[in-house]
């Protein structure tokens, strides 16, 4: 039988300037979709078929939204975009002098290069916490992440020694931005609301919910208020949130802190950090840190006339006079330069000169859950900070609008609704046929 | 670190009368909720923790609805009926003479056994067929075979071979029963509205679709008019239907029939035959067409007198003067077999007679597109045969309300809304991180 994978991108060669996009996330989608009217072609290429909206990615996997109501397929999105072309396809490495990138399905020649592939988990070198915690970067991670949650509280129910119980129905989130403090909440509202009638075989008591944090404050990147509050909304929930401590190993079944404190439990979700992919081509001076590429204040790459890195894989030291040491590695700032760096390719063909990028940052927010959420704002020329009922229908009604899609958008609001009058969160799936299975 | 799965349930010995139903489809589903007030424990074993709506399993699989929507947790479903008890584990084989099964969670005893668990695809000892092509059993089938076509359809883009395109392009569906004929129609409305939006590179003509079956009719369980139109109506949309032709060989590229046909395609889903698995301790004697194990009037197994079999698993030889050979392998039978024995379970606890099943046939319908489906109704001591537009809705109505809980019904109502305006089928995803993976 052959062989059916080719070495061929199936792109051939049109005479016309071809931009070349390296992932879809919320930097690459921007960039993807302000490039409509462009004179020549937008090439996407993504491991996935589809957008994730990672912001709701601790929804799916603690079993509030389907998968689905999250993710949005590529083509679909640019059904009506001219000259736009997606590839399913890994970029293996780029070849600067060739203008030319290897992808897993063949080698293809650019015009410009937009490097948005985002950033990975990093786990600072710790091989046995890699091996045996769990990301939440990607909706598979999600799925993972609520089957093992799920499969865990089955499995409880089997075990009458009191450490496996701990091991099962305890959980471990290292990390105290958003993603933490958002999934330590939604554990909890599982703890009070869903497990206690899924689970009536179970004392509840002994679920334990453990948040660590090696800062001295939650939302790092937020208002003190914020933190505050986060923290005492978490702490009223049950929550146990450890702060100043940091974990140095992790067998799959206890963590040990540099505190000496021991957590035991089966499941350590790590959303305590990120770095960037080097990509073979881009040499290593060209990296800052994290990993993240150098760029100008262009979002050009240091060194090169037309590759361009956008969204958290970038690095813009200098550049944004408000953001010296770059900005911050959250959406926002990834898809106002992705409508810029458009913008310029589209002047570039023009023959007129770039715009410089100033990131336009109208504050950030967070939920812990219900009627709990904490919002920094910063709209006409004023800093607002609330918390609260407010702050949660104001984060709710964000991330709705920033969905893709009607229907996402609805199925999203209707399961909200839901889960507000039920106190239910109904997707308590396990879709996987082995243990650990994707899905 | 220690071993997390005990070999032990977690079900202690209550000294109540204790009913094990093996299988949460149609079958063990109703069994278990008739069961409710029946005087003693109900524990239900699954491999998995959700309930499958078989029937819309092809509608996932063609990026209709999305897995969530046709699922249905079990511990939600009976979050508020006592005395019930889910466990998450496969039942390895039964000791009739001690009452009680072995499972992968351990073992555990019984005062009455419902086997409820359903048939397996049978590929009649075709290896390289049961290697090689995909069945349309469970969520996780459902998904893979999604994954599969929207796969093919990104990797046909990166080929000049017209034989790999083929093989990319084409899909060849075996059994003309209610899932192939309405896969095969799915697969044609992907073709004619929804690939030409997503693959304009691609030139849609070369997708072929074939419907292989051995008889010499589809739809065989139903009548010569449904039969009939459902043929009209695929081949009006454009679907290869083999009448009388049998899959003799498939080595994952090129089928071969028994007539010496060969159609290349890289995807072939099985849909031809089912059996049932046999459990170790129910011995062959008791075992008739299929595997299908053999019971009386009152579902109990030949031999036995407190172990009953259901649905797909049971096969009621002379036991329903209607239906001499046994009931069709289809939800309406096991879900009323399902509901007289939990009558007759409660019947024996106050010491009254067992009534015998009669299968009320009320027909049955399969749908082939939008505004087509064929339905076959015996109500008010009358037949009635109609197709098109009425049997359409009537088919969406019967499935709309046969699905468990509201959220469900509304998400897969809204869908089909949604598609029926937009000619849109909105979840062409690939979940997925490897080529074949589960989801």
């Amino acid at each position: 039988m052959q062989k059916l994978v080719t070495n061929h991108t199936g792109l051939t060669d049109s005479g016309r300037p071809r931009v070349i996009i390296i992932g879809g996330g919320f930097a690459g989608l921007e960039i993807a979709k302000a490039l409509n009217g462009f004179p020549g072609e937008t090439v996407l290429f993504d491991r996935y078929n589809h957008h994730t909206f990672q912001p709701l990615l601790y929804q799916v996997a603690s079993s509030g939204l389907e998968s689905s109501s999250i993710i949005f397929p590529f083509r679909k999105r640019f059904v009506k975009q001219n000259d736009f072309y997606f590839r399913l396809g890994e970029v293996i490495s780029i070849h600067p002098n060739d203008n030319c990138i290897e992808t897993s399905i063949g080698s293809v020649k650019y015009d410009y290069l937009v490097i948005a592939s985002g950033a990975t988990t990093n786990y600072y070198g710790m091989k046995d916490v890699e091996d045996n915690s769990l990301p939440l970067k990607s909706i598979i991670d999600a799925i993972k992440l609520r089957n093992k949650i799920i499969r865990n509280f089955e499995t409880a129910l089997l075990t009458d020694d009191p450490e496996m119980m701990d091991s099962l129905m305890d959980f471990v989130i290292v990390g105290g931005g958003p993603t933490g403090v958002e999934l330590a909440g939604a554990l909890s509202e599982l703890k009070r609301h869903v497990f206690p009638r899924d689970y009536k075989e179970l004392d509840m008591n002994k679920m334990d919910i453990h948040l660590v944090e090696s800062g001295s404050r939650l939302l790092g990147g937020m208002s003190e208020i914020a933190s505050q509050k986060a923290l005492e909304y978490l702490q009223k929930m049950g929550v146990h949130v450890h702060l100043n401590k940091a974990v140095k190993s992790y067998n799959g079944h206890e963590a040990v802190l540099n505190t000496g404190d021991k957590l035991v439990s089966k499941t350590m979700v790590w959303a305590a950090g990120v770095k960037v992919q080097p990509f073979p081509g881009i040499s290593s001076e060209a990296l800052g840190r994290g990993g993240r590429i150098k760029v100008d204040e262009f979002n050009r790459v240091k060194g090169f006339e037309n590759i361009f890195a956008i969204g958290d894989a970038a690095i813009m030291e200098g550049g944004d006079p408000k953001f010296p040491n770059g900005h911050p590695m959250m959406s926002p700032p990834a898809m106002q330069q992705g409508q810029l760096l458009a913008e310029n390719l589209k002047r570039l063909q023009h023959k007129q000169s770039m715009k410089p990028f100033r990131y336009n940052d109208k504050g950030s927010m967070a939920t812990v859950g219900r009627n709990k959420a904490v919002v920094d704002l910063n709209v006409f020329k004023g800093q607002f900070r609330f918390q609260g009922l407010f702050a949660w229908f104001l984060w709710m009604f964000v991330h709705l609008i920033s969905l893709i899609g009607f229907r996402n958008k609805f199925f999203v609001f209707f399961s909200w609704i839901w889960s507000y009058f039920s106190y239910d969160k109904s997707n308590r799936l396990i879709i996987s046929r082995n243990k650990e299975g994707v899905s």
